[in-house]
C-alpha cells in the first residue's frame, strides 16, 4: 500500500490539464504546468542526492514557486518544513537545525537573513526565488537550479503515516516545535473539510492566508488542488489587494482570520463588483458575532462559516457547514472521523452548556503523529490518544462547540475566571471599536486585573472611560475591564491573528 | 493521529440513527442498533482479555451478525479474518493456525466442522450464531456471550496502516495466504469506489455477494455504511431470492459476478416490479459483452458497470464510472489515487492496444500491506512498489484497461498464446450457450489443446460439433476449441466465479 499526498496534484492534472491552478500577478499557471515543474523539482532533488525522508525548508510568501517546492518535495518522498519569511537569522538557524533540514528555499527579499541563518545551521544549500533577476549574494543558488531535470514522472510511493509536512508551532508552551503532519492526515483534512465547505471544480479561491501556515496550506491550497479549483495568490494581505483580486478573477470563496474580515469591513467597496463571492470561512481566532453580522450585511450573498483547528490538527477540526445549520459564535461540529470532547484537569468529561467550560481535546485522523524529536512534548500533548488543545470551550446540547479562549489567555481576577473573548464581544458591540484584545494585567491585590487594548475607528471619539462604562453596564462586576489602552494598531502574527503575548508585554 | 475504519459506522449512526442499515429475513436493524451491538461486542472482547492486534476469525454467511462481529472486532482494535463457511475442518484449522486467530465466530450449520477445525488449531474458543435456538455441541459458546458488556463506547484509536482485515486468497500460486488490508486502505477503497458508483444515502443495496469475500466486504458492505445507505442481505444467491428481495425492499443498486447476471438473465421476471433498480456493478471475473447487452435489454433503466480488482487491492482498482463514459468489455480506468500499468516479464511498460498484452501491475492506496508472515511471497508480489496481479491485459489509447485473462489461465497451443476469454466471448454469442469456460488440455503434440466446458440453455439442441463449427467460423485456426464438454453446471467459487482449476482437473 502506498499513498503520496502529491497524488492530489497528479490526479487533478490528468483531469484539468489546461485549467489554471494558480493566478499570481499578471500570470497564470495551469495544472499541467505545476505538475510538470514540481515533477522536475522532485527529480532534481533526487538527482542531487537528497533522500526520501529528508526535510527541505521552504520560506516563501504566497508565490507560485511555493507550489512547485511543496509538491516537488512531496513527490520526491521528502517532507516540507514551511517557515515564516519574517523570521530573524537566529530563528531561521533554530528551525533549520531543529528540523534537520538539508536545504532551504527562500525569497530574494529575505535571502540575506536566510543565508546567515543557513550558515549558522551548518551551511546547508540555499535556493533563492528571485523574480527581479537581481544577482544573488554569496553562496545563494537560483531556484531554477532545482528545475533542471526533465524527467517529470517521479511520485515516490509512501506510507500514509509518513511525514509530509513538519509544521512549526509554539503549541501551548515553549520554543517552536515541529508538528509532524502525515500524507494521510493532510489528505483526509482537505478532503473532509472541502466537502463540508462544498468546494467544487468551478470555484476560484482567494489566497490571502499565508501558505506556510496550516490554515492556508490545508484549508486553502490543499482544498483547491483536491477539488480541481483555482487559486488566486495574494502575496500580502491588504483589503484593497483582496478586493481587486476578487473583482479581477471572480473569486467565489475565501478563507481568512477575523482581522481580515475586520479590514474588509472598514474598506470602501462602493462601486466594486464582488458578486462572485458566495462563501467565506473563518478560523485562527474567535470571530466576534458583530463582525459576522456586519460582514454579511455589507457583502450580500456571502455566508461566513466559522471553524476551528490548530497546526497539530492539520487545520480543520470543527466547522459550521452551512448558513442553515450554523450557529453564530459557535465553531460548529467536528468534521467526519474526528471526535471532540471538553474535559476537566483530570481528563473527565464535562457536561453540556456554557457553565461547563473545560479544555478541548481531539481525537481522529486530523491529529499529528507527534512533535519531531520531542517524545516528551508529544506525550504531554497526546494523552490516552486525545490531543490536548490548550483551548478552553464548551459543547451545547446540539453538539456544537464554542471556543471560549486559549487556556493561557484566561484571566483570573481575584479567584474568578474571566474569559477575554466574552469581554471582547462586548467591546466589539460599541460602534467606535474596530479591534479589541483583552488580557490579564498583574495586580497586587487581585492577582490579575482585566485590561483591554482597543483600536478605534478613524475619527471616533470614544474615550477609555466611555468604553469602561459601556462594559460595566453589560458585564458582571468582576469581568469588566478597569484599564483600557487605546492604540493605533494591535500586534499580529503571520496569519493575522492578534498576538496577546506581546500585549501582555 | 488515529483512524479506525469503524468510524464509518459510528459517524453514520450519529446521522442516520433510526434508519435501517440491514434488512435480513423478516427483520431490520437500524444504524443505532448495529452501532450499539457492535460496541457491546467490542467491549466484551476487551473484557475477555483479547488485545489490540489480535485476530478473530469470522465464518458467517450473509447474516446481520456478520456486521456485529466485523465492526465489533474493528472497534476493539483487532483484525477480522473472514472465512468461507464451506471450508472443511482441516482447512478451518489451517486458516486459524496460519492467521494466529484467537477466537472463531461461526454459524450453526457449520459448527461441527468449525469446532473440529478449532480444536486442531489449539482449541481456541468458538462462538456460534444459532438462530434456530438449538442446543450447541461440545465446547461451543453462544454468540450472544459476545454481547454481554453494555458499555458501547469503545472505538480504539488505530494507525491508518494497522491491519483491519486479514483476507485469505490463493494469490497467483500456492496455499492460501492472508492479505493484510489496512484501516486506511479499506476506507479509501469504499470511499473512492462509492463516489465513482454514485452511491447516495437513499440507495438500497442488494447484498448477494458473500461478505466474507473482498468484493462483498469492500464494494457492498463498506460502501453502504460509508454513504449511509441500506443493505438487503441475501444469505445465498439464487435468482428468485434476488428478484424477491429487489421487489420487497425496492433495491436501487447491486454488485455481482457475471454468473449472477447470467442467472438473472435466465430467470422469468414477467410481472415483477424491478423498476427501483438503477445501476449494477460487475467484477470478480470478465463479463461477456453479450451478457451485458442482454441484461440491459431485459432490465431497462439498469446500467451495468464493470470494474476490476483483487483481494490484495481491497476490491476496486479500475471502474467504468457511468453509462456515458464506459466502454463495454473494458474494466474502465483506475480509481482516484491508483496507478495501473501493463508490463512485460522484465517489468517494462508495454505499449497501447490489444497487441500489447502484458501483466497488469498496480500501485496506490488500494494495495495490501503484504501477506501475513510471508515476507518472501510479499516481495514476490510487490516489486519496486508495484503489485503484480497475475492478470493479463492491455490498455487502450484513452487509458481504459482490458483484462484478457489470468496469467495462469493462458492456453499455449503449439507456441501460440490463446486467451480463453476471447474464445468464451465467441461461445457466448451462440444463442444456446448459457455458460462457457475455456481451458488448456494436455496435448502430446501441441503442449496444450484448447478445450471448452459449456452449459446449454434448457431445451437447447446444439451439439458439441455445432459449437466447434460456430467457433471455427469466427476464430483463427489456432484458437478455436477442438474439444467441447457439454455439462449440467460449472464448478463455482464462493463469490460465484467459475473455478477453472477444477475444470483442468
Amino acid at each position: 500500500m502506498s499513498f503520496n499526498l502529491a497524488t492530489m496534484l497528479t490526479t487533478a492534472a490528468a483531469t484539468y490539464a489546461d485549467k489554471p491552478l494558480v493566478h499570481a500577478g499578471e500570470r497564470s499557471w495551469t495544472y499541467a504546468e505545476i505538475d510538470e515543474l514540481s515533477g522536475r523539482l522532485a527529480a532534481t532533488l533526487d538527482a542531487l542526492g537528497f533522500e526520501p525522508g529528508d526535510k527541505v525548508a521552504v520560506q516563501l510568501p504566497n508565490v507560485p514557486q511555493f507550489l512547485l517546492a511543496y509538491f516537488g518535495i512531496l513527490k520526491a518522498g521528502m517532507a516540507m518544513v514551511p517557515l515564516n519569511p519574517l523570521l530573524t537569522a537566529p530563528e531561521v538557524a533554530y528551525h533549520l537545525h531543529d528540523s534537520d533540514a538539508r536545504a532551504l528555499v527562500t525569497f530574494e527579499l529575505f535571502a540575506d537573513v536566510a543565508l546567515t541563518g543557513a550558515k549558522d545551521a551548518g551551511g546547508i544549500p540555499v535556493y533563492v526565488v528571485n523574480p527581479s533577476g537581481a544577482p544573488l549574494a554569496g553562496d545563494a543558488r537560483p531556484f531554477d537550479e532545482l528545475l533542471r531535470c526533465d524527467d517529470t514522472r517521479l511520485l515516490r510511493p509512501m506510507s500514509p503515516d509518513d511525514t509530509a509536512v513538519l509544521l512549526y508551532t509554539s503549541g501551548t508552551t515553549g520554543r517552536p516545535k515541529g508538528a509532524e503532519l502525515t500524507h494521510f492526515q493532510l489528505y483526509m483534512n482537505c478532503t473532509t473539510a472541502g466537502e463540508l465547505f462544498g468546494v467544487r471544480d468551478d470555484d476560484v479561491s482567494l489566497g490571502v492566508l499565508p501558505l506556510f501556515h496550516v490554515f492556508g496550506l490545508s484549508s486553502v491550497l490543499n482544498i483547491v488542488v483536491r477539488f480541481g479549483a483555482s487559486l488566486v495568490l495574494v502575496p500580502r494581505f491588504d483589503a484593497e489587494a483582496a478586493v481587486a483580486a476578487i473583482e479581477r478573477h471572480r473569486c467565489t470563496i475565501f478563507a481568512g482570520v477575523p482581522t481580515m474580515y475586520v479590514a474588509l469591513l472598514q474598506h470602501d467597496v462602493a462601486g466594486r463588483d464582488l458578486s462572485s463571492l458566495r462563501a467565506a470561512c473563518s478560523g485562527g481566532a474567535s470571530m466576534p458575532g458583530e463582525v459576522i453580522r456586519a460582514f454579511e450585511e455589507k457583502f450580500p450573498g456571502v455566508v461566513v462559516l466559522e471553524g476551528y483547528g490548530l497546526s497539530e490538527s492539520a487545520s480543520t477540526t470543527t466547522f459550521n457547514i452551512s448558513a442553515e445549520e450554523r450557529k453564530v459564535l459557535s465553531v460548529g461540529k467536528p468534521i467526519w472521523g474526528v471526535e471532540v470532547k471538553v474535559v476537566d484537569e483530570l481528563g473527565r468529561d464535562k457536561g453540556v452548556g456554557p457553565d461547563e467550560i473545560g479544555e478541548i481535546v481531539i481525537r481522529g485522523h486530523n491529529i499529528m503523529k507527534g512533535y519531531y524529536k520531542r517524545p516528551e512534548a508529544t506525550a504531554e500533548a497526546i494523552r490516552d490518544g486525545w490531543f490536548h488543545s490548550g483551548d478552553l470551550g464548551y459543547r451545547d446540547e446540539d453538539g456544537y462547540f464554542y471556543v471560549v479562549d486559549r487556556l493561557k489567555d484566561l484571566v483570573i481576577r481575584g479567584g474568578y475566571n474571566v474569559y477575554p473573548r466574552e469581554v471582547e464581544e462586548v467591546l466589539y458591540e460599541h460602534p467606535d471599536v474596530v479591534e479589541a484584545a483583552v488580557v490579564g494585567e498583574p495586580d497586587d491585590r487581585l492577582g490579575e486585573e482585566v485590561g483591554a487594548h482597543v483600536v478605534l475607528a478613524s475619527g471616533a471619539r470614544a474615550t477609555a472611560e466611555d468604553l469602561i462604562e459601556h462594559c460595566r453596564q453589560r458585564l458582571a462586576a468582576y469581568k469588566y475591564p478597569r484599564v483600557i489602552h487605546l492604540r493605533e494598531e494591535l500586534p499580529k502574527g503571520p496569519s493575522g491573528k492578534i498576538l496577546k503575548r506581546e500585549l501582555r508585554g
